[in-house]
């Protein structure tokens, strides 16, 4: 049974260890893997799209404990997710709204049965003393039902997509920056089809233009320093330059806009 | 067969990847967890507080290797404790010593078997060539008697508690400061019992005045920046500030003293 | 079936637990460790140097998953590598140079079998779309031979090895620096044997003069600050300084030289 975890706790701390050690208290054989940790803290956006990026790479039956929580304590409720072949536990901030665009079918749990949380519950680490508890009750073989009502009010994000502008472009955002400075923006195939593509696409974010898409990043074609858009790994255009940063020399960062236009 | 690593190895390097190499060769079904490897280098106290704050999350039976081992070559002695229903592999250099302060039963054993560890033993790595193959054969089923004979004169830490001043108030000092900037007192509830604190507490750091004690963090009273009191996830009182770094907004770091009073 | 991952993705991103979910999907039983994800972007030299001090801790049949690729998507050969009891897999580009040279045997197989991909393959993101694929593969019993024949003009590296200089000496390089500020260097006992050592040491490398050749680093003789030089666990001549950074105080960075001459 695999547990993944994704958090902004960082690893310094205790935290990650106290909510694995609740796990594998309830559960000796989850299979831990940690998607990460470096969220930054409390921006819910951005643990949204790495749980959006990471999760459908694991098998069926994966449960997906997600702790950005920057209302703990407060009335935000905890809930459990089932969606597609996963589930997903965590606060109803936002955190599994992308998961939510992107499963056809989505029940959510409203967690409010205490007997399967750790008493007494701390004021500031739901992670240890609700949503772990919660992971390694239905990793042991609970079922979502015994954990609260269904829910249909869950907490949604602002749908990922760009938006059509009057003069048929695009108007879009950098969703995210990776560790090697690209920049993931809100573009897919499904907006920029390969024949407009075909005619040439232009990028413009923080006055700067991007013109050229390219393959791979090893390509040999261009100056150096050039930033070009490229197809990227989790579905979406990136802007990138060969061997920096492509948002050092954009200047940007995640949430900042765009417009994109074809030919 | 659980078994945790918390170091100051950082991630960077092939030291905790050795460690578990060597301890998966001798017990291929250990589970491993890291607690944290980003210990500030050859900080013992942070280490035995992060171990306190973690281990008790774990089943009975889990094994904790902790090597923060500045004397590492040197006479400090290597050792395996018996505590609760935990083991602790590690140097003897008060890294487990909150943990003796926290279980009524303990047994040391001072680990002079040679016929365990990992040979050559280089004179700088006591981690992978000491400790780690001791947590494995402890792992694999080996009796703890069978490393070495038992000790008393084990090195233990200040106590974590604080003093009383003459005026009846406290004099503690901050433990830790976590990712998030929050400031972990030693000040716990056992000092400061609820009647007391309901007639309000005053805490000086650095010269700041900390008045309120909340519920938790996403409360809304009080103005933007102020630093307030909370009970925390490791059972001491905390400051902190709503989105804000405390340990920058007092200008506090670990070890700094403090003062509290009721009233 | 142990499956160690080494890359330089960072832990922010969700790459690495892309890899780790493609691996469980395709081997459940699969048992991930983490040697690092910190390796210097694009820097295969180091890379190769941490897999090589970290890899024959591991139990025989172990699979090493190396990605540090910056020639994603170009031409450079994704390979499969047989040597000794370990299997590797990454890319031909030189990570995998040190083991070539540390094993007698090895076989190094062309992965062209596209079966075994993760389709459609990405542009930029070959870890998870190639080599975690083949890696859980065999981890789930597939054959080396399945994934691609056999070539021999897979890529090394210079060898660590130091060279002789004509006054006898040793012209060398720092490998290395770890979190410590440690300076791992390319000398090991084979080239400097006790009997010369003994007679003294004289390193000298950007400028500065080191003398003296400790056996571990809390020993007590010497000055604070003083650089010195030990044997260190991934059997080279480390230069070191009690409680402080030698790569600071000495100026150095991997790949610069040094020289060593004995008496």
């Amino acid at each position: 049974m695999i547990v993944t975890l994704l958090t902004d706790f960082g690893t310094a701390d205790y935290f990650v260890a106290a909510m694995k050690g609740v796990i594998l208290s309830l559960q000796p054989r989850a299979l831990l893997v940690d998607v990460t940790h470096q969220v930054p803290p409390q921006d819910v956006r951005s643990a949204a799209f790495t749980l959006l990026a990471a999760y459908r790479t694991f098998p069926a039956g994966t449960i997906h404990l997600c702790v950005v929580d920057p209302g703990v304590g407060s009335e935000r409720r905890p809930v459990l997710v089932s969606a597609g072949e996963h589930f997903f536990v965590g606060p109803d901030n936002g955190v599994f709204g992308y998961v939510y665009d992107a499963e056809p079918r989505v029940r959510v749990f409203h967690l409010v049965n205490e007997w399967f949380f750790r008493h007494p519950v701390s004021a500031t680490f739901h992670g240890r003393d609700v949503f772990a508890p919660v992971a390694g009750a239905l990793a042991a073989g609970t079922q979502p039902t015994s954990f609260g009502p269904e829910i249909t009010d869950y907490r949604r994000l602002h749908p990922l997509r760009p938006t059509r502008s009057e003069d048929g472009g695009w108007e879009g955002t950098i969703l995210h920056v990776d560790r090697f400075g690209n920049c993931v923006t809100n573009l897919t195939r499904a907006e920029l089809p390969d024949e407009e593509v075909a005619r040439g696409l232009r990028v413009v974010v923080n006055g700067h233009e991007v013109r050229s898409v390219r393959r791979f990043y090893a390509e040999e074609a261009g100056h150096a320093g050039e930033v070009f858009g490229i197809w990227g790994s989790a579905g979406f255009l990136e802007l990138s330059v060969n061997r920096d940063s492509a948002a050092r020399i954009l200047g940007v960062r995640p949430g900042d806009p765009l417009t994109a236009e074809a030919g």
